[in-house]
């Protein structure tokens, strides 16, 4: 469930009015741009830009940039981006960064459904003029890249039916790619990169009876490697996707300086979709509501925005 | 260009109304059949199947099945399916068959445009409840399944824009992937299975330029390899899909009892596209007319519906 409390059909033409006056005169009134802003979802906000522009011949997006700073202005930019093209632009900045760091684009590739994918593949042909693919296959190799291309390439099958004696046997070749006496990638990456996600977690389920351990824990060896790092989180994506994000959000918060842009990246991208049960697994697993840690760890404009998507009405 | 002769606007109602008194009563009469479909696009065949479905409350397609016989039944029946639906069971005969021939999921994956091949995924998934990637991958192995995998789960920019000094280092890594002591097919099939078309065609120019060779004429060793099959189709898929068609159809036609899967496959898929370019490839190469070909090829009501499609003006 999501945490976004949005209003049933607010004036998009009120609103735009509202953010022009927090905009103009002697300094920015941000509360105001919050308290719009972070109650509406992205249909709304989309229309609340096409208001703007109509009636004030000005780009909304970019007035925002002037008026704002920091982690808050980067905040809200990437709130009121479209999701597909936010995810476009989520999956380039990670490929660009010096400090590559993949695991925004496994999320976009496996917590994302099928056609949120290609959605986000189609918005980044417009944007950057190549394919997803061929920048992933461009700046990564080896193993780690044969799995990322496989994720972000392939268009699984979204139905629930699964079949069940594919299943054991999958796990089994995987528990031997795995445990076996030498590391089979490609069987690995096959499965991975290919099944539908109802089937790829009957597989992971038979796996744990079966053996008497997750996949996850059994995938032994360097954590700091990068293709191991990245089959851990593809796992994870696909089968507890909102466990996995609490725990993205648990590190990004424990950070000495907070990790901004995973926390942002996080609960903007989930805020409407499931955020509430990230909220769940991680009071769960830390006793500590996600508004109070997010409060300890952020501060000024951008922790109230943050908190006014995350929710207060307790854990 | 498109070798199909549709007249502007048929009434879809009359067309069905004449399609039902041609298979009612003693005799079906095959040359009223072809008449009218072998003259109406996708669109129109799809307008003449709703008419005679609610005027008559049955399927055209199933009546024409009972109808019909032998080759000429299996080419009315898909020149009748939507062009995704159609291409989504081409894939799956392909990897049922028990001499898997693999040509037509390199046809459909490189000679689509990535619309068309992401149409005909989708319709894979509708029919069989699984994706296209998931079941090459389990009736494939090696190489040969990286590759085929690569092909049809990539989705490729669209875009004519190329990066000039990108050919050029990538005409050379394939040269040195091909060439080299130990021959790479890693940097093949990333190059091959992401790239966009208009690049891909820029780095063979390329290659042809600084080699003065083609790569598909460098690409030696054994033609019966799975792999190297593969990998010469698929260039010459991108490269020069209607001189590559020309060439599957003559095979078609040349092999002692002609293959008319073959045959009806590219005369079904490409009389609406670009059949007519087809001929002339076939022409200039073989100094016969294709429909004379044909005509020698098969016989019947089959040969008269493949010619109707493939026209008679000549070459």
């Amino acid at each position: 469930m999501a945490t976004l409390i949005a209003p049933d059909h607010p004036s998009p033409v009120e609103d735009a009015e509202s953010l022009r006056k927090a905009c103009e005169g002697w300094g920015t009134n941000e509360k105001v741009i919050i308290s719009i802003l972070g109650h509406r979802n992205s249909v709304q906000r989309k229309l609340i830009k096409q208001a703007y522009e109509e009636i004030y011949h000005e780009d909304l997006v970019k007035r925002l940039e002037s008026e704002l700073a920091g982690d808050f202005e980067k905040a809200v930019y990437r709130w009121m981006q479209d999701p597909p093209n936010r995810d476009a632009v989520l999956a380039n900045v990670a490929l660009r960064h010096v400090n590559q760091d993949y695991r925004a684009i496994i999320e976009i590739a496996c917590i994302n459904s099928p056609d949120e994918l290609l959605a986000a593949k189609q918005a980044y042909h417009s944007l950057y003029k190549h394919s997803l693919e061929e920048d992933i296959a461009t700046h990564t190799k080896g193993d780690f890249r044969k799995l990322l291309v496989a994720l972000v390439g392939t268009y699984r099958y979204n139905g629930e039916e699964i079949n069940a004696s594919l299943a054991q046997s999958e796990a089994n070749i995987l528990h031997e790619a795995i445990r076996g006496s030498t590391f089979n990638q490609e069987e690995i990456i096959r499965i991975l990169g290919t099944r539908s996600k109802a089937q790829l977690n009957a597989t992971f389920n038979h796996y744990r009876d079966e053996h008497k351990i997750s996949i996850t824990k059994n995938l032994s060896g360097d954590t700091k490697d990068e293709f191991l790092g990245a089959l851990h989180a593809t796992i994870r994506c696909i089968y507890a996707p909102q466990k996995y994000l609490a725990k993205v959000l648990r590190n990004a918060i424990s950070k000495t300086g907070a990790d901004h842009d995973d926390l942002t990246r996080v609960i903007v991208r989930r805020a409407e979709k499931d955020l509430k049960d990230v909220k769940e697994f991680y009071y769960k697993r830390n006793s500590v509501p996600l508004d109070h840690a997010i409060g300890k760890a952020t501060s000024g404009d951008y922790k109230a925005f943050l908190i006014t998507l995350v929710g207060t009405e307790g854990h």
